[in-house]
């Protein structure tokens, strides 16, 4: 058994899912491990990971759709504004999402479901260089 | 160290938390290790997972109903409509919840809580057959 | 490659997100583990886990705001009230944040980002007595 770590960054641009399923299955394919353990995890509190359905586009537009009304930019409650209006709905939405995922490697891919996509999720308005971790292990 | 991979087939019909505790326990088991790390993952994003409760059937009720009011079937938000009503929101609730957990191994079984079951979470109406993919490593 | 696992215990007084990143690098230090993985795992469903920003104190006090806002005590569409008003909540806001967090390990050292904390989020109001396992990874 062994391990292997990797990085991948990601230049956002605004608020969205920005799929990095290929980043992803290239390190896999690199590591060269057949059956394992694959984890992602982002550096950040305003940016989170997401496992979606990566077929239709509008899904991609709903999730947003859907946080933007849960977790509204300039909400009154908030008293954290100093870094912007999104900068306390980013941290509110990445805590309702994810900063971490693992996936098994199966057959030398990730064992992603036939409709699965990665996703990094961008939750403030500026562009931003993003950090993603890989930490892959098995054999 | 060795690595051990399973899966759990769960026949769903209808919208509700399915304990899996019995399923996942008989497979850590199977597996002979004492001590190390057990990874479920879940291959849908219309169906998630979650360690819940598992004494008082009402808090699975609840957590539904909180759920079916947090992200309402049929939602004139959401334009991806085509796989029915409750299609979108089954996307929101899974992006919500868990597509992976992890739970240590130690004396040979999964150290959940006292209180703690895992459960699948179906977020669709219709049956459905669904896969959670199982990663088992340690010694 | 060999394993280690600790255990953390967290005496709580009241909802609200308690900073464990220091007792988790005492923990990875004492593993003396330079590249691999830690695992957090609370055996609780009214405490979670939460990776979130701990530079800026009012980013915790929106937080709470946030989920005391959504999932509020005493919410008449809950059944489960025996344990009390804040009990159904604490189930909710466990499901909606995180019961398990895997990081790597570089150097010796958990990869958090430069602004990034691990907090124990409790849920109930009442002091209570919590356990978060680690499982470590690594060589």
């Amino acid at each position: 058994m062994r391990q292997v770590t990797a990085k991948i960054s990601v230049s956002t641009h605004g608020r969205k899912l920005y799929d990095i399923s290929a980043e992803v299955a290239a390190q896999v394919k690199r590591s060269g491990l057949q059956t394992g353990l694959l984890t992602l995890y982002i550096q950040h509190t305003s940016a989170s990971l997401l496992i979606n359905e990566n077929y239709d586009q509008d899904v991609l537009v709903d999730m947003e759709a859907f946080f933007n009304r849960l977790v509204p930019d300039g909400d009154p409650l908030f008293i954290h504004t100093v870094e912007g209006p999104d900068d306390m709905p980013a941290h509110v939405r990445s805590a309702l999402t994810q900063t971490q995922l693992s996936i098994p490697i199966l057959q030398g891919q990730a064992a992603l479901g036939q409709w699965q996509g990665v996703f990094l999720y961008e939750h403030r308005h500026l562009p931003a260089q993003r950090k993603v971790l890989l930490h892959l292990l098995g054999e």
